[in-house]
C-alpha cells in the first residue's frame, strides 16, 4: 500500500517500557490502517506484551535489539558506544530510509544527540530544535525550542521562528501564525542581550508574522501561536506548566476526597471537572517533534503511558502528510535563492 | 515606641494604586500596632482613600508626591527625571534612615534599578537579587534571582546562594535550608555553560548545604528551601506559576457553573477547594525583597490587592526582627577576613 507510514517505536525508551509503548503501538495500529509499526528493541519482551492483545500482524514488524540506553547517560558515548541499541537502531532505520518516522520515550539527550547525527540535519538549519505543542486557554501553541540545544545565537533562534510557523500552518492549520519572544517584559528593550539581539531580527524577518514578546505569564491564555526561545527557558517553561498542573490536579483531589461533603460534591461536579482538566492535559497533544531533521523524530515523556504513545504515533500521520520537512527545505532553498540574487546584484 | 517599624507605602504605584495599596496598609496598622505607614504620593487621592476608614492617625503619615514612574517608562531615565514621584521620594526616606522600609506594586524595572541607585548595596554584593517566596506542595520555596540581573557570572549565583540560605534560616526559620540549582536536568553535566561552571562552584561553597540540581517539573513539589538561578530563567519560572495557576482555576470555575449537576457539586465541594487553592496562592505570600541592600526594599505584584499589599507589610516586620541586612553583612565581613587570612598566610 503506497501511502503506508512506516512508524519505528523504541519499544525500550521511557519509564514504563515494553508494557506501554507496546499498548500505544497497538492502539494507534488499530486506530488508523494506513501505519505500520516497527518495534526496536528486546525481541522477546515486545513479543510477550503483543501476545496480550490482537493486532494487524502484517502491519508489524520487530528489529530486535540487545541495548538500551538509560536516562542518566551521557548522550553522546551512549549514542556512539551502543550501537545496538533499541534508540541508535531505530534512528538508524530513519536515516536508511527503512522507515518514515522514529517516536520515543526514551532519554531525552540521547534523542537529541542521535537525531542529528544519525538522522542528520537538513542542510541549511543551523541546529534542530525540539518542539512541543502546548495546551492553552485558547488552543495549541508550538514552544520551540525547550531541549536541544544550550547557548544558540539569535540568529538560531530567527530560524527556530520560521521553522514553527510552517509547522504550525502545515501540521495545525492555522493560516497565518503569529511569533512571539518569550521574555520577562514587554516592552521592546527587555530582557538579556540574546532576547534584545534577537527582537530586533525577528522584527526584520519577512517570513512570519512577530508580535513582539510575551511574558511567561501569558502563555497558558495562548497568547501566541508560535512561542520562540532558547532550549533552557524553554525547558523551565514546559517543566513548570507540567509540574504546577500535575501538582495542582493533585492537590485537588486529595481536597475533594478530605470528607464526605467534598466527596459528594466533586462526585456531582466530576464530569466538568474532568472536561476542564482534559483542555490542559498535555498528553492529549503527543510528543514534541526535533524539527529540521531528514526525517521525522519524535521525543514524548519519559513517562507517556499508552495514551500519549497512541497520540504521539497517530500525530506523525499528519506530519508526513503535510511533509512539514520539504515545507522547510522549500524555504531554505528559496532563502539561498534570494541570497545569491542579491550577491549577484551587488 | 522604640520598636515601631517605618514602613514607606507607595501609594501610587500599581494596577489598583491607590484604593488597594491604601486599604492593604489600613489593614496591616490595624493588625499590627508596631507599625508605622508613611504613604508617598497625591497627597490629596490617599486622604480621600484613608476617609473610608477608621485608623490609627497617630501612626500614618503622608508625604505628598507631584509624579508618578509608569511601567512602561524606561527604569533608569524615569529613575533620573522623576525625582518628585511616590518611588524616588520613598526609596530616598529608606537611604535617608527616615524609614526602615519600602514597598511597592510599581514598575518592576524602577523599582529595581531604583532600589539599587538611592537605597544602595551592601559593600560587597555584587548585584541586588529579587528573591520571591513561592508557595509549594511542603511549604515555602526562595526562588533567587527573579528579575534584577540579566546575563549574569557563576559567582553571581553563588552569592545569591548564600544570602538565600540566610534569608530562608532567619526569615522562614528553617534550620539549615537545602540549595538547588535551577537547571534542564538532574545530572552535574546538564544545562549551559552558566549551570555548568555555576554547579561546581556551589558544590565547593561551604557555607550552603548544596543537593544538586532541580527541574521546574518538581519546584511546585517543594523540591528545595532556595532555588538559585539567573534572573531570565526565575522570571519564566515565576510568572509561568501564576499563569498556570490562575488559568486553571479560571477554567475550573468556568466548568463548575456550565451546568445544574456542576453548580450543586461545587457548592458541596467549595471549602475543600477553597483550601486547596489557598495553597497554592501567591498573594499569601506576599510581595519579594530585593536582597542586598542597606535597607528592606519589597515589590509586591503590579496587579497587588489590598491582602497581597496587607501581607507584604507585616513580612516586613519579620525582616526587619530578624535583622537580615545585618546577618548579610556579618558573613560578608567573615569572608573577606578570610580572604585576607589566606592572603597573608600565603
Amino acid at each position: 500500500m503506497s501511502n503506508q507510514i512506516r512508524i519505528v517505536v523504541d519499544a525500550m525508551g521511557g519509564d514504563y517500557a515494553p508494557a506501554e509503548t507496546v499498548k500505544g503501538a497497538v492502539d494507534a495500529l488499530q486506530e488508523n490502517s494506513r501505519i505500520r509499526i516497527i518495534f526496536t528493541g528486546d525481541e522477546k519482551a515486545i513479543r510477550a506484551e503483543l501476545a496480550k492483545y490482537s493486532f494487524p500482524e502484517d502491519r508489524t514488524e520487530i528489529v530486535g535489539t540487545s541495548q538500551v540506553i538509560e536516562t542518566g547517560e551521557p548522550p553522546v558515548s551512549a549514542i556512539q558506544s551502543k550501537k545496538d541499541s533499541s534508540l541508535v537502531v531505530g534512528l538508524r532505520l530513519v536515516h536508511e530510509s527503512k522507515a518514515d518516522c522514529f517516536v520515543s520515550s526514551g532519554s531525552s539527550g540521547a534523542v537529541l544527540v542521535g537525531g542529528q547525527a544519525i538522522v542528520k540535519k537538513i542542510r541549511g538549519i543551523h541546529r534542530a530544535p525540539l518542539a512541543p505543542v502546548l495546551p492553552t486557554a485558547k488552543g495549541p501553541s508550538l514552544l520551540i525550542d525547550c531541549g536541544a540545544n544550550v547557548d544558540p545565537r539569535p540568529q538560531h533562534l530567527v530560524q527556530f521562528a520560521v521553522i514553527g510557523s510552517i509547522y504550525m500552518k502545515s501540521v495545525c492549520n492555522i493560516e497565518n501564525p503569529s511569533v512571539k519572544l518569550l521574555n520577562i517584559g514587554a516592552e521592546e528593550e527587555k530582557g538579556d542581550e540574546l532576547r534584545k539581539e534577537t527582537y530586533q531580527l525577528l522584527k526584520a524577518c519577512p517570513e512570519i508574522r512577530f508580535e513582539g514578546n510575551i511574558e511567561a505569564r501569558d502563555v497558558p491564555y495562548g497568547g501566541a501561536d508560535v512561542i520562540v526561545t532558547d532550549a533552557f527557558s524553554g525547558n523551565i517553561l514546559l517543566k513548570m506548566y507540567e509540574g504546577v498542573g500535575s501538582v495542582m490536579l493533585h492537590e485537588l483531589k486529595d481536597g475533594l476526597t478530605s470528607n464526605l461533603r467534598a466527596k459528594i460534591g466533586a462526585a456531582l461536579a466530576l464530569p466538568s471537572l474532568k472536561s476542564t482538566m482534559k483542555k490542559f492535559d498535555i498528553t492529549n497533544y503527543g510528543g514534541a517533534p526535533l524539527l529540521g531533521l531528514k526525517g521525522l523524530v519524535v521525543k514524548t515523556h519519559g513517562n507517556a503511558k499508552a495514551k500519549e504513545f497512541k497520540n504521539t504515533i497517530l500525530q506523525c500521520v499528519t506530519f508526513y502528510d503535510e511533509d512539514v520537512n520539504s515545507r522547510i527545505m522549500e524555504y531554505l532553498s528559496k532563502q539561498k535563492q534570494e541570497r545569491e540574487a542579491t550577491e549577484d546584484g551587488a
